[in-house]
């Protein structure tokens, strides 16, 4: 099919509205129809969500660029549309019945997909004018930012109208799944169903609450799923011998009361099919890639859930709190006063070069703000501090570049105080090669103490400034930086 | 029990080398015991692959802080130790003999934990020395970086021991979760082995490939179950009526052949259990702020997924491709050369924020840097230029702080030309809130011509110059940034 230009939805529930508002912010027009009150607020609130969620998903330029239509009928829903999405309550009956009118006033080309998450699409077109048009098409909540579809036929579609609907949903942003034979719930909601009847049933018998049944699964082995599926983690888990191994191994407990349902015989066949499938899928990636994959991206998603503050993503801001009380072993304790201080040495990561396996620009600027706040612990600016709603913010930085470093190599970060009042801290860090004590880079910084409460600077509390003040004092007699205060901006 | 500073650990497979790795991140030294070959060096690259994901993790200083020590014996391996995590192979009679073993050396007091993911700790205690210490600690795949640690107790097992447990897995950054009853394989297991044996049954009877399981998990529930468990995902789904609403809707469906798997009977008292406990697990969160969570959740997952170009981010990656050739591109191919230029925008990633939710000064320059990759495209230092053997380098940043922004929020970055010689390049970048068009930082720049086989500065290349002349022709109309060429540093 062409690229659709109107499409005409039955039903403005969660589902229905989510599918309105994927659609309008790819610029497609909707025709909705539902009988029931109060849906119009709802369909304006899920649009306004999704509009939310594609601002912050995307840098491309997105907008409610589709018009959007509350049809009188189901008539004017489906009369002059490129594509029907039916999304009713999930009952035979009721969904034949309305699939019914529907097909009886669409045109007999237009496709028409049910949003039934378990319904058999054989059954949904039986009794339907020019069947072979009439599929499934059972997204995920919320279905403008989840990718998957799956895609089901019954026994009178013909296959081309799946390929269509393929490319129909690809095109609107989704991962479409055509799947291959029509079984109630088809894929994903089996396996979803089947995790869900195990849950209640830990839940009936008191093993667990339902949060802790939560917590079991977003702590764990959710983090995977976001992108990997069992298959690909046991294979890993397989190691060197890959799922071959992990079947061997792990066959005999498919056997073993670790839910009360039933496997299937792990037959040969079945266990060669598992094994030439896996391997298929990896690709010829071998475990170390395919473990540092999936490292990167448990990574990757425990930081996305910690800048929203949730699940593994507290985890890993509290542990990130320890990990900045802990005093890196090699600074001194009770360091020399009468010289900068050298509180932070590191070596140079991997991750910090760039494409011509030069050290970045900005992980010089990380190492001094790492060594920034190894000061901060050494005056007493620590977790509990920050806690009480203080903190020290970097105004203004003049960062030099005076020699380069590349990966592995040791380094230290000497600083010196240039000045100090209530509000105010004024430092120069230095950056030198741990091997030879060249200096690399210096940064000179002002930094303002600031409420972080009501985001304004306010004066630095008394022990901190008194311990800052004895710093300077001692400070005060070292030779100033040449560097200090000095920009070379005024040529050419 | 007080910090550990010493773990023993018996078995040094996948499971003990990367509770090897997370406690040598944690300071903690490690004597360990394994008597295959072959297991040093697997060990080896454990550590190596956790340190590389740590110094991704978090911006915090992380080493390899603690002793790896090879025991020759078990006896060796827990005798002095505050701690002991067994991970042998997955069978009862292998895992009693040595436990046994491994209490008849350890101190009384020293808490005994095993890996096992499904065998009873009744069992596991039974012919044990001091059994009341004996628990399993269940962890998941990477053990350094998966948060959740299940502890189970048996018949003889002390409630102190279990929290004792708790706390030491927690100093070492995981979700402790007690699980309440002895069952075979706990919680989340179950919960991977209902799942696990539909998906087996769905590949057996030919309805999906080994890869298109995988796929209906990663590209739809996978996505939401890294932070929101199926209890959640539900009460969501019912809306405003919440969970009761959203049983009473869905849970006939529980007779229904969604799964080959039976559920629980819904009694009365279970919905009300469920409805009760989901309550407390909203702890008063709307539907509308539930939704915003897991959307700004989803929405966090897929960008993390699209920068290691796997999954769901693949399939966002496409999708904003289509999106960029719908709306033009912001930049356009010829900008107006009587202004700054606008040639980079972007939005805060999530890892660019510390652990006060604050955009990293680092992370400032590296949003200029990538402005001045942008621009030295726009001249023709591309990545030819580079090949050929030249490139600018920076040699001196001025980075001021005016405004600060937030994860998600959309910026660009203007670039005025301040100067140009042969070999010099002067550069006054601005950094703009893309909604409100304020500035939140400024960065001026000098950056020097490179011969980079030579090391050392050289005259630009002809075309390059000739179009960095004419740009700075344009520019030298524009009106100079009032903080050109100051510091702040003469105060105080």
């Amino acid at each position: 099919m062409s690229k659709a230009k109107k499409v005409g939805l039955i039903g403005g529930g969660v589902i229905g509205a989510g599918w309105a508002a994927r659609l309008l912010l790819n610029g497609i027009d909707v025709v909705w129809y539902d009988p029931a009150a109060g849906v119009a607020d709802r369909m304006a609130e899920v649009v306004a969500n999704a509009l939310r969620a594609y601002r912050k998903m995307t840098l491309a330029s997105v907008a409610v660029r589709g018009q959007l239509t509350q049809a009188d009928s189901i008539a004017d829903a489906v009369r002059r549309v490129d594509f029907i999405q039916e999304s009713g309550p999930e009952r035979l009956d009721l969904k034949q019945q309305l699939l019914g009118e529907v097909a009886h006033h669409a045109p007999a080309e237009t496709i028409i997909a049910s949003s039934s998450s378990g319904l058999l699409p054989s059954d949904l077109q039986a009794e339907v004018a020019h069947p072979a048009r009439v599929i499934v098409g059972h997204p995920f909540n919320p279905v403008y930012l989840m990718p998957l579809v799956e895609i089901v036929g019954g026994k009178k579609t013909s296959a081309a109208v799946k390929q269509q609907a393929a490319q129909f949903y690809r095109a609107i942003g989704m991962h479409p799944l055509v799947v291959r034979k029509e079984v109630a719930a088809f894929i994903a909601d089996r396996l979803m169903e089947a995790l869900w009847r195990e849950a209640l049933h830990l839940l009936n018998e008191e093993v667990a609450t339902v949060d802790e049944l939560d917590q079991a699964i977003i702590y764990g082995p959710g983090l995977r799923w976001a992108f990997m599926g069992p298959f690909l983690t046991f294979r890993i888990a397989g190691g060197a011998g890959g799922m071959r191994h992990f079947m061997e191994q792990f066959g005999p407990t498919l056997k073993w009361p670790w839910t009360r349902f039933d496997g299937p015989e792990l037959t040969e066949a079945l266990l060669d099919k598992i094994a030439a499938q896996s391997d298929i899928q990896a690709a010829g990636r071998s475990t170390i890639a395919l473990e540092q994959m999936r490292d990167d991206c448990i990574v990757s998603i425990m930081q996305g859930l910690r800048a929203n503050q949730t699940a593994a993503g507290v985890v890993l801001a509290r542990y990130e709190e320890q990990l900045y009380q802990v005093a890196p072993a090699t600074a001194a304790t009770d360091p020399p006063l009468n010289q900068p201080l050298c509180l932070h040495r590191d070596t140079v990561h991997p991750h910090w070069l760039d494409y011509n396996h030069h050290m970045t620009e900005s992980s010089y600027l990380q190492a001094m703000g790492d060594a920034s706040d190894a000061l901060f612990r050494f005056i007493g600016v620590d977790a509990d501090y920050h806690a009480a709603g203080f903190s020290y913010f970097t105004r203004e930085t003049h960062l030099r570049h005076v020699g380069a470093l590349t990966t592995g190599r040791a380094f230290y970060v000497t600083t010196q105080l240039l000045g100090v009042d209530a509000k105010r801290l004024h430092i120069f860090h230095s950056l030198h090669a741990a091997d030879d004590d060249t200096v690399a880079s210096t940064a000179e910084q002002m930094l303002l103490h600031v409420d972080t409460q009501r985001g304004r600077s306010c004066p630095v509390q008394p022990a901190v400034l008194a311990r800052l003040e004895s710093l300077m004092a001692a400070h005060h007699h070292l030779a100033r930086p040449p560097a200090a205060g000095q920009l070379s901006f005024t040529r050419p």
